[in-house]
């Protein structure tokens, strides 16, 4: 593995119907040094469990998801959201996990109003710093793909993230970049590169068109789709980012493939598409 | 009708099983006083026996779609687009369309590299704006939503069309705001403001989630979905257009819906959510 290009790491998503203890040992015996953690498994395991078995397997936790979903119709669901991502930046903490993965959720039911959900993110991470800060966890706001906007994610590009994550110190609100989430955007490169240091993980799936019928489900493995992936790593490189290459893969396909093949193609398609080029 | 508003004009694509002459007389009949027109009907009908129709129903002609898919893999391509093109451009001439939207396309097939396909959208136009501007046609460019991004238009924001027509004067080469694919966008009202005299037409249906199977039909009739079509004429009216409003939806649905009554829900919607408030 080279520096620079972010070492390899799974997300556990990727092999969604493994337990916790298959996808660590999984990962060990692939040769992937890092893992990204879902709060569903870590609840389900416990997370001094979880963290026990991650360090006892040699493998580094790179990020948790996720917080976020700060949008609600009333004030009582918004203190319901934030109680929540306090808990996340807690299992974060618990499990060892550097970054907590935010998705800014879209608009309420019956809402229109994209500036106003937007300002309820923007409150929403505000409250949120100060409990993060003092358990060393990172938030990082994940942009996602403008599909999501009206359920998911009121965040659609990188630039927008950053201006939200701007009155913050970079390692306390940094930018999730996926590329499956952003790679349309025509000012993806020029962002990630102004974005420097608030990059706080990135994340790899590839965009397969026709788009499938669920369009949560429609990733696919790097390689098999029309992302440049070689022009975001020289934009991250530009950013600086030297942290870890997070494979994330939402597809039925994908699961119902054992564990091992599908980490086999992980590693393969990582050598020949995300991995840097250079002496390594 | 209010002036400022755009006048209500009926994209034929809404009521598609529906043949020309029949939908000509729908729109005369329901007080649709625009009419966007496709290709595909125009050439069934004749370009000259289309003109006629049009006229004698007392319509105007808002819109013809559609033009662009500049990108191809080899020169061949580029040159068949071209000439596909200037026939476009000559069938808006002729049905007096004063408009010819131009859809940019995706990447071609096998490829990654999207600021080669945006500099072929780039070269496309520039070669097309004599062959309009001897015409009396003007180009806009459609931004289409991200989600199309691959396969359908490497330009998906007004932001970014109003740079590629930057070059060419506004009367030209404009843009066509389709609320359906730009709505989500954080930057939208701007862009349309900075855009100004560059905007050429406003095309409007919503945006229901979750989407539906097939996003190409997701289209839902405005006020189904979660658009705030108020915001957007606003910033419309900020930048002084002062054109048609043209329904355009697809949505298997709404095409199985008669048209009378397909038509009595757009004018209906029209009047509750698109035109602009005042003593008109």
């Amino acid at each position: 593995m080279t520096a620079g290009a972010g070492r390899l790491s799974l997300n556990q998503a990727t092999t969604r119907h493994w337990a916790l203890a298959e996808v660590i040992r999984g990962c060990a015996e692939a040769g992937i040094g890092g893992i990204g953690l879902w709060r569903d498994a870590v609840e389900q395991a416990g997370a001094a469990t979880t963290a026990r078995l991650v360090r006892a397997a040699g493998l580094a936790v790179t990020s948790l998801c996720r917080g976020g979903f700060f949008t609600a119709a009333d004030a009582a669901g918004r203190a319901a959201a934030l109680a929540d991502n306090r808990r996340a930046i807690e299992q974060a903490a618990a499990v060892g996990a550097p970054v907590l993965a935010l998705v800014c959720v879209g608009l309420p039911p019956g809402q229109r109003d994209l500036p106003v959900a937007r300002q309820q993110v923007t409150d929403g991470i505000a409250a949120l710093v100060p409990h993060a800060e003092s358990h060393g966890v990172r938030l990082a706001i994940e942009p996602l793909h403008p599909m999501f906007c009206a359920d998911r994610s009121v965040v659609s590009t990188v630039a927008q993230a950053a201006a939200l994550a701007a009155p913050f110190p970079p390692g306390q609100v940094g930018i999730m970049v996926d590329a499956y989430h952003v790679w349309w955007d025509p000012a993806v490169a020029e962002s990630i590169v102004a974005a420097g240091p608030r990059i706080a993980g990135y994340q790899v799936s590839d965009w397969v068109s026709p788009l499938a019928g669920d369009v949560l489900m429609a990733r696919g493995h790097v390689g098999d789709g029309c992302i440049d992936f070689t022009r975001l790593r020289g934009a991250l490189g530009a950013a600086g980012y030297q942290g870890w290459t997070e494979v994330e893969i939402f597809n039925e396909r994908v699961w119902a493939t054992p564990g091992p093949q599908t980490l086999r193609t992980v590693v393969e398609r990582y050598h020949r598409y995300l991995a840097a080029p250079g002496p390594g």
